[in-house]
């Protein structure tokens, strides 16, 4: 057997197939038959592992990739073959959160059986991920070259996510479950669902019932609990947690077609742009205490449906003219001397808050909660950054912990133009991000101190719906979500330090890409065919 | 019966459904019920029209078009009902070109038989077009609101085109087939196929096998004689003609893998773009006679096989380093005192002018032929402008009709960011062209003399395949490419010579874009479907 070690980072066709990329990765010179690889664990009671086994069992059995710059090449001589990858997890807890060890160690030996460990089925799972990605196809014969494989692997940031808003259009459940299927693709591990937003209210309510009756688009689109439930299941089979967010007190126009007793500036027209971001408007009025008292109901209630142990309460885009303009909210401050609108959203913010710590849950917020007023949320809550990159910086400089989602290079939305019908303008986040530019991005830019970038604990792209719907899902994410996956997971550096480069990395992405097309993810072309052919042939000079 | 007429161009009801807007329309205030219209017509031997005929009723039997406006409304109620329409065509002239008529008149009645009159069988699928656009559904009930209507309809623009780029990334026969479908749901009526580029040569040469042989991405990727027969039946069948581009000198690149000997600048790394607008550089050797004699064979083939009377030879983003850096184009040079890369250059697009003459075919041409050298063609050549939009009164200044495709405002693929794998960058083209900015777009600017605006036949949305393929076709094209249909098909200007704005308009292209999706077109959405739902609630104040 014919043995060499390609180090990382070095531009070797060794770790060409895959993605994200492993955090150790040492290849051989041989190539390995696989014409019939089944996985299996010896000893297991995990139905969380034993569905993922046979979950990977059928990826790997349909798994047709061929790597586009193989396309004149036929299949490798193999020096030998495997059969099976045998899975070990030691830990039989399934708690999925932002702690969970997702570390795996793979072997591929030129002849004989694969063996994964790791310490949870999570780490198993993100293990049989990166198996499926060595298989390669080419003219019948199925192998994975450059065996025997070492890999021991492991996440650089722990919450790596993507951002769906259900609510300015609706994606049918399956839409979700395919989002999810291929967010494992990619270890990614957290499905942050902005599920209600001023247009809609998709999701079932049993505490306001009329909230879904008077709020969803229409009966066939809506999440009933027991679609949730399927969603939150489905997503930890996959090591996805499932954020819900519930933003208040702003983005709640729909709230009023049932509720209009607790709103401000509800659906003002012309002008809606005094009063919102965008039409139609309308805030819960944080004069009334059964505005706040309504928003503690919500937490209340999806705090129970949504199982994961962070609730996201928005907190984004408050419009203080909806209440300077507001005659119930003046009337309010006018015999209440020493009270603002700011003293009023304070107060908001707290008993929201309050309401999420009593229910167990770690608070999420944008990060206007701690910016923009002067509410202080508890050290706990972890705050999500759009409005700048110099947010990150300025959110862990506060002690508080960082979920990084800069419009200016993580959102998936922007660069479609403008969408008000009379505007022949740009998108107001313009230009479109391409996976270039996502991964370039560096979330711990500006930020030295250690324990200060230990507080940057991921990312998340988001795909805003304004412009989108099923008809657009796939391509708006796919590949570009991706670009964030791999440097989330991976890290910007490879193992010498360096920053790799969007040219180096293409030719896996461009794998990945066609890998996903495989796999039902009608992901978007990169390039012309040609340059996925021909690698490092289409790079600015 | 209660009758009163609607002035075109008044935002009302009347017209809310067709898309584009109908020349002449006048309506009704009654509403009638359709509930299974069947579409005849008495005397007809034309395949064209009872193949179109047996295709309407079957789009109008499968119609489940509910205005999205409407989604709260019941069913109107109605004062009478029709069973069908009568068509009446007066020539049996099949011939489809620039000239051919398009105009109808269609009259619905509020109860009985409507009727539909056309000099040409394009004028009579035209008018079943719009026809099927009235019929809107609600509950169940099928009706046709506003009767009695009245409708006088022709084209402002003779030339309504959609270029797709085959060349780049590869569109199977299918694609091609629904995109044909959508442009005759929009009164668009050529398909420019840009079928060639550097990047493979997909179609089937009887001359040159080896150009499809060597240079389509696959045996699965490719265009056969018969495939390309198939699509101008099924094009023609819609009244869309075909105009295929067989693009020389540059963009060549891929007929260098079956004759290198008449090429120069093969793929020249990493300093392509020396030599070439993007990779891979290659162009016909313009020092050598083989090349123009393969240029020449080339538009010998195919104006066989593309039966249109207009050929499209190319001629954009010739770069003369690849000429001047040439050791056989200096050496030509040296031995040819007074030649030079400029006077080539006019000899070669001469011999392939000359032999578009011959086949008796109208040349088209990219506007660098006129503007960037020395070379005049022939003043029947219709000219397509890309560059900026002040290239088309240049244009007409010349005498020459053009077409208007300016990158500016007609190009699809623009604001998608760069591709090359290593830049961080924007679009050449940025940023993305919204409907609004299409529909905005006046082909007409800056012309004032009625003969030179007569020059301008119309226009082309364009889309460049580098960044698309498959996955994203139909997106990426409507409901974009309808807002060109509609002020080429009806210009900028409403009855009274008012220009349209896209505020008015927005409603009726929300319906087309719903109507396209349920004739299985994947337009992407443009507004959260609130927006769609609540006219007039998304405009910028």
């Amino acid at each position: 057997m014919r043995v060499a070690l390609a180090v990382l980072g070095t531009l070797s066709v060794a770790v060409a197939t895959v993605w994200p990329i492993p955090a150790v990765y040492t290849s051989g010179l041989s190539n390995t038959a696989a014409p019939s690889v089944q996985i299996m664990a010896w000893y297991t009671t995990s139905s969380i592992l034993s569905g993922a086994i046979a979950r990977y069992n059928e990826i790997i059995g349909n798994e047709a990739f061929t790597a586009p710059a193989d396309y004149m090449n036929g299949a490798p001589v193999t020096d030998g073959s495997i059969i099976g990858l045998s899975v070990s997890v030691t830990s039989s807890d399934e708690t999925l959160t932002l702690d969970t060890d997702e570390s795996y160690t793979l072997d591929v030996p030129t002849t004989g059986q694969a063996s994964l460990t790791a310490k949870t089925v999570y780490g198993a799972l993100r293990g049989m991920e990166t198996f499926s990605q060595l298989l390669e196809v080419n003219g019948g014969h199925r192998f994975i070259k450059n065996t025997p494989i070492h890999i021991e692997d492991k996440p650089a940031f722990q919450h790596r996510g993507l951002l769906l808003d259900t609510a300015r259009n609706y994606f049918p459940i399956k839409d979700i479950k395919r989002t999810l299927d291929a967010m494992s693709y990619n270890k990614m591990n957290v499905f942050h669902w902005h599920i209600v937003d001023a247009q809609s209210w998709p999701v079932e309510s049993r505490t306001y019932p009329s909230l879904q009756k008077n709020g969803a688009y229409s009966t066939s689109m809506q999440y009933s609990y027991q679609d949730v439930q399927d969603v939150i299941g489905y997503a930890q089979e996959r090591g996805i947690r499932v954020i819900p967010e519930f933003d208040v007190p702003g983005h709640t126009y729909i709230v009023g077609q049932s509720k209009p007793e607790i709103m401000s500036c509800l659906n003002k027209q012309p002008n809606w742009d005094t009063f919102a971001a965008e039409p139609p408007s309308g805030q819960l009025n944080i004069a009334k205490a059964a505005a706040a008292a309504f928003a503690v109901d919500i937490v209340n209630e999806y705090s129970g449906l949504f199982t994961d142990n962070v609730f996201h309460v928005g907190g984004d885009e408050v419009n203080l003219e909806c209440w300077n303009k507001d005659s119930d909210v003046q009337t309010y401050l006018a015999g209440h001397p020493g009270s603002s609108v700011e003293s009023l959203l304070v107060d908001f913010y707290g008993k929201v808050h309050d309401a999420v710590g009593k229910s167990g849950k770690t608070g999420m917020t944008w990060e206007e909660t701690v910016f923009h007023t002067n509410y202080t949320p508890p050290m706990s809550t972890i705050i999500q950054t759009w409005i700048d990159e110099t947010s990150i910086p300025k959110t862990v400089a506060k002690g508080y912990r960082s979920i990084a989602s800069p419009a200016s290079a993580y959102y998936l939305d922007c660069g479609h133009g403008a969408w008000l019908s009379n505007f022949d303008g740009n998108s107001w986040c313009d230009p479109f991000k391409t996976w270039m530019h996502i991964y370039n991005f560096d979330p711990l830019a500006n930020i030295t101190d250690a324990a200060q970038q230990k507080l940057v604990i991921g990312g998340e792209v988001a795909l805003w719906s304004e412009q989108s719907d099923s008809t657009v899902l796939d391509a708006r994410l796919w590949p570009r979500a991706a670009a964030m996956a791999e440097t989330s997971w991976s890290g910007r550096r490879d193992s010498s330090g360096r920053v790799r480069t969007t040219g180096e990395v293409a030719q896996r992405l461009h794998n990945q890409r066609f890998r996903m097309l495989g796999r039902g993810i009608n992901a978007e072309p990169m390039q012309p065919l040609w340059c996925a052919r021909n690698p490092g042939a289409c790079l600015l000079p």
